[in-house]
């Protein structure tokens, strides 16, 4: 690809800039932010070019991807439309993916499935900002392609999580280079990435935040009994101190699946707590532990 | 201390014994366990001699450590009353307290406070076993000491988790001896620590447990759209994979508090689930992200 543009330089925008760069995979990078922002990411080389304007960096660029959080994305996308040039490539890396892929749709009609391919990189991290952007963020990871045009379900359909799609060349051309950073590829339909994060990362969010409520609500903050804690405890509290920012607007963007999930947790919990000192409760922890064993493997 | 005995011979009686021997804290140390597991042990020169009845491993010892199971350190303890010498001391490190110290009242009467100070080093692993038993496990990990002979809640009074208590000699040696491996000792009463252990240290490990069956009844254990989640999931398992048979005995010994902290975790879930979409979500996850900072320190 000659020229990329990453609207965006934060954590994901700035690592993205750096890994493709690294990687060889495009010759120009035009970033997008704030004027400051360009300024240093200038000069730290993560970008060649850069402008204010989400249009005026998108133009002119083979492949646009909008790093911002999902409603800013959605905006965006509407925003450089009427800018990308014939044959350009959308594609973004929100944490939601319906929502996007509902206006993506809304705004670029029968060829919205051309036009963009969204993505969701499974690389968060606790720390968010330009000045912690690596170049090996996304090595390893996970990277969600949810392609416009299928309305079945690949992941749960194929067993393998691909999809048999004919890309045209420059959707290959970002599935190489994706690869190229260390991504592993897995193909999935807009509604079935949300439906599944709201269990594999959302609910995780949302349980370490109420663990840390409750013992707030219990405790105090300066409270000395808190000293007596494990490194169990630090483990569980770790998500807990994430941007509320960001985790607003993916609950806002999620938040049928999301209340599904925390629903169903409920349940459990509440299951647990009818079974302590009962036969059950053992049966339950046995079958949570072969889980998560199997999990890591 | 110069004849010291560790009843029970997994990952922290093993690692009691190799930390004790290391600091120089015993001349001689005796260990109770099956015979397979006491040949290991001298083999390893873990213990210096060893007998699988835990009335003959306590006779003619200063200090005996029961390191099982709550309830089976609360059957032992009966056991070995009728065989310690005058002036002994006993200490176990049973992760809940106050069944244990009224265990304890009953077996020594007016002279438990003088022969029985509990313990709970919290230094969890999820390996298990005298095989990944270290001298190291107890470096910078909270020891709970919980007099028998305090009725107030002196962590909650003194704001500093400390007690004016004068020990006898002995419990002043087993206190240097602990801080000699590397703890740093706490003190509460009893019922203060279950109280306090619920939320700290059971209530994260029911939450991890939970999130697991969640998972599993959601996708089933083999589901391909599992491979699409991000460390943070793998983080809020990894308490799923302890002990199932250890947290049975936990949660039968702690059932008033822990269904207490259930209850309010999940009135926390709810809460967040009835505010997705609305302002106050924000502030709870502000409010949690403070929290989890501070504990951090």
């Amino acid at each position: 690809m000659k020229r990329v543009a990453i609207i965006g330089l934060g954590l994901m925008g700035g690592s993205l800039a750096l890994a493709l760069r690294q990687a060889g995979a495009a010759v120009h990078i035009v970033g997008c932010g704030r004027a400051e922002l360009l300024r240093r990411a200038l000069e730290k080389g993560v970008i060649d070019s850069g402008f204010v304007d989400a249009g005026e960096a998108a133009a002119e660029c083979d492949l646009v991807v909008l790093c911002t959080p999902v409603e800013t994305s959605i905006k965006l996308l509407a925003q450089i439309a009427p800018r990308l040039k014939a044959g350009a490539l959308v594609s973004d890396v929100g944490s939601t993916k319906a929502a996007f892929a509902a206006a993506a749709r809304k705004i670029f009609g029968t060829s919205a499935a051309e036009r963009v391919l969204p993505g969701h990189p499974l690389a968060g991290r606790e720390v968010s900002g330009l000045e912690n952007a690596s170049a090996e963020l996304f090595a390893g990871c996970v990277w969600v392609l949810t392609p416009l045009g299928v309305a079945e379900d690949p992941l749960s359909r194929s067993g393998k999580g691909r999809l048999n799609v004919a890309p045209d060349s420059l959707q290959r051309e970002l599935r190489e280079a994706l690869e190229a950073i260390g991504a592993r590829i897995v193909f999935c339909t807009p509604e079935e990435h949300d439906r599944t994060l709201a269990y594999t990362s959302h609910l995780p969010q949302m349980v370490s935040t109420a663990l840390a409520l409750t013992l707030e609500r219990a405790f105090g903050a300066g409270n000395p009994a808190l000293q007596v804690h494990a490194g169990g405890l630090r483990t569980m509290l770790r998500l807990a101190g994430s941007e509320p920012a960001m985790w607003e607007q993916i609950a806002a963007s999620n938040q049928q699946n999301l209340a599904a999930a925390l629903e169903a947790l409920e349940a459990e919990l509440r299951g647990l707590r009818e079974s302590l000192g009962s036969a059950e409760f053992r049966t339950s922890f046995e079958q949570a532990r072969e889980f998560a064993k199997l999990l890591k493997k």
